[in-house]
């Protein structure tokens, strides 16, 4: 099987499948010696991280990372690069406790705060402690350390996990506020979702975040050309939709989406060509945010396509960093969510793939056809709808038990799941043997992998907090925390 | 937080509830490089694992591995000894791909032959080829090298697991012939449940096992305190149960079955200590391989309490091996099954924590209640058994499902999920905010973990095939292997 680790722009031209499945002649022996001690001359010191990248797939179980690369064994002829990393033993990898201040199921605002603040605060808060007081954040501590600083998502710039990296407030539903603490900030690159933040038409106190932005030195583009053909050595602000950017697979089957709004691995492409232009060096979050959202929305397709866009995110940061030794990339998530799985069918499990191999026939998410319908929707348009978008054929009494679920008339057994997106999700899992065991975040032990100067200082199990120590450790840039 | 490793014999007396759910200061900064270079004088060479002690949680996910983790540091004031010693960075670890020769979701029996031959065979087969030729396995070559050999379960000794380190069966359902096989090879330490498989009462053949393996010099126990007591050196083959043994929370909650049933940690104990009486050393499989079964039946309690009884035998293999530098123990699962986890519920997920811990309340598994009901059974009678065991009172309309569903009468919405198991654990899912995909395996890819020599040929994934290699290699038996 082929392997293709700088497939970064995500070739979605199919090919027949390939139905092996399977690791290719995985060499051990090479084992955890030769990246231990990946200095030859000793372990990397403390400032040998003059870039860090760190890299954030929301909400992704385990189940996650594992079906989006058998989608893209299956179906594309290609290795995740995640898991490309882990074949050619060129990463440290571990789990990582990402429990908060206040549950072991964390939410993303925390999760990203023990990352950004080195504390783990309450479910909703943003680097602010329980008595209002702000926590000094990495992205400040690196922008007065003479870093450039970055942020590139799919959601909206403005939400939890890019915040959680560099802004403060009590409630990070309080968008707004955070879209002024970018710009107070001066962080340098922020490419994302969130017109609704930042413009004077959808703002609560009419500002126009964009001509102020502007008036700091900012370049604002809106899109995906414009993003790409500046080259000027400003600020970057590029804000590519209302909310947070359609889902890959919708996307990707767009026209107007494919032509205006950049993909996750191109916005990683330009941050870390701005960034980089910083002699001091520079830290970006890029974060496959709608993961996190497909997984609540029990979405196959759209879980698997963002996991994939991510991973082809992975592909732009190695294009970068692998020929580099100054540069940490950290690759993980913030918390599981719903725990998909493939799961087995037919006698022998035989009907598992054929039935799982249908989701790479998907147009569109579930999220693309769902807000289309309603409780007055007929029977027959439902299911019209759902195979134009999935090109599966659902029951009348499962179409009728969706229909129910809009009315607010239906219970399903396990009562988390009763409404139209997880209805839809356990339709879908008569068909795709891939289902969930809810709505909501997990809290198991989440995947943590790195590479670079830094990365042998993980081992098999990470506390969320230490990667914010390891982070300013690595980078040199301890002196600045305090001031 | 206290850390207890040598928890080995599971001290289930409970403490008030332990809140932080968090790990304690773990350490960055010793990292890979004292566990990739542990061996100083530079890497463990072929041969230098005298003994291999292999461990396999059947059927155990990521979700089931934190969960257990979860309810020990809640309620048992202990860290499971799995993630003690990756906190203790004491392991190599790394994904495992299981995939089998004929689906990406694998059957226990293609899963244990990939350890026990290295070869990926068709579900269901244990070291046999499709043109019905034995594959040599792994006891037999250690055996053939002079070593002693050695199978501990909690299911029959006959079952998949076990059976595909030292049986050739086109069939894994094959179980008496696996027993006689057993006998023919002449393997050292047996012991698990399965007395169907050997008693002249119940074997299809009426051949009395019991009295052939003593007539060729074994030790045949049925009872916890005869294999304790036994100090002789035969070979030792002790069936305490008809099938599978009960399950842990069961054992614990009967009188007889905790007077006459030894605990997965009793029988590694007893194991070893027969077995590492041969001065060329030994190899034994430990299987806790109920966790898949309550796995497949949507079994909450059943599950976490036989993933703690598996944790506890990983105690009682460290005791042996924590002080030697000749054992290479080897930690993983099969597969995942039914992907279960603690999903959020409540306003920033504060409602999680108090309905996860319910199933630290729980006297029965769902699996000791549910044989108990049928169709006949009342909705009253139905509720007072189910509060009996969980402590928790199911909705009238929850109890008239699960009586639906032993009527046949009851289709879930996620067909799969219809039958009165999957209906109970949905049902307690609304209570313990711990739920499931399905009832079957997963293709998600497998926590691996590993100490002693060889253990740094451990990368971050490993095809399940070379496990083979690895042992073979590292016991340095390879001269063996054609024999
Ligand atoms: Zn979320
Ligand atoms: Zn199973």
């Amino acid at each position: 099987m082929k392997r293709n680790k700088s497939s970064k722009n995500g070739s979605f031209s199919r090919r027949d499948f390939l139905k092996t499945g399977a690791l290719s002649g995985m060499m051990l022996g090479s084992g955890a010696i030769l990246k231990g001690c990946s200095s030859e001359n000793g372990r990397a010191q403390p400032g040998d991280a003059k870039n860090i990248i760190f890299m954030v797939s929301d909400g992704m179980s385990n189940g996650t990372l594992t079906a989006a690369d058998h989608i893209l064994r299956r179906h594309y002829d290609r290795t995740s690069n995640w898991i490309s990393l882990y074949e050619q033993n060129r990463v440290s990898r571990g789990l990582m406790d990402m429990a908060s201040g206040s549950s072991i199921v964390t939410d993303s605002a925390a999760a990203a705060s023990s990352w950004g603040c080195g504390q783990r605060l309450v479910n909703g808060r943003v680097n602010m402690t329980e008595e209002e007081e702000p926590l000094r954040t990495i992205l400040q501590i690196f922008r007065d350390a003479g870093k450039a600083t970055g942020l590139a998502t799919t959601t909206t710039i403005t939400h939890a996990t890019p915040a959680g990296f560099g802004a403060n407030v009590m409630n990070r539903g309080d968008q707004e506020t955070i879209a002024e603490q970018y710009l107070e900030n001066r962080y340098d690159v922020l490419l994302g979702g969130g017109n609704m933040f930042y413009s004077s038409e959808h703002r609560d106190d009419g500002r126009d975040l964009y001509s102020e932005y502007e008036e700091e030195g900012y370049k604002v583009v809106r899109k995906k050309d414009d993003m790409k053909a500046y080259d000027g050595n400003g600020k970057l602000l590029g804000i590519f939709y209302d909310g947070h950017l359609p889902y890959t697979l919708d996307h990707i089957n767009t026209e107007e989406y494919k032509r205006d709004i950049p993909t996750l691995a191109e916005m990683t492409e330009t941050s870390i060509k701005h960034l980089s232009r910083n002699t001091n060096g520079f830290i970006l979050q890029v974060e496959g945010g709608r993961v996190d959202h497909a997984a609540h929305g029990n979405d196959a397709a759209g879980l698997i396509y963002d996991q994939i866009a991510f991973d082809d995110a992975i592909g732009a940061a190695l294009e970068f960093a692998e020929n580099r030794d100054d540069t940490l990339v950290i690759i993980t998530t913030d918390h599981g969510n719903a725990n998909p799985g493939l799961n087995g069918v037919g006698s022998g499990y035989s009907e598992s793939e054929p039935r799982f191999d249908r989701i790479a026939e998907f147009r569109h998410t579930n999220n693309w056809f769902l807000p289309q319908l309603d409780e007055n929707s007929s029977i027959s348009e439902i299911r019209e709808l759902v195979e134009h978008a999935t090109k599966i054929e659902i029951r009348r009494d499962e179409a009728e038990i969706l229909r129910q679920a809009y009315a607010d008339d239906y219970e399903n057994l396990h009562r988390m799941m009763s409404r139209p997106w997880p209805v839809m999700g356990q339709i879908l899992a008569n068909y795709l043997a891939f289902n969930w065991i809810g709505t909501s975040h997990t809290a198991d032990y989440v995947e943590l992998a790195a590479l670079g100067p830094g990365s042998d200082r993980i081992g098999p199990i990470t506390k969320n907090t230490d990667m914010f120590d390891l982070m300013i450790e690595m980078a040199g840039v301890q002196e600045y925390q305090e001031g």
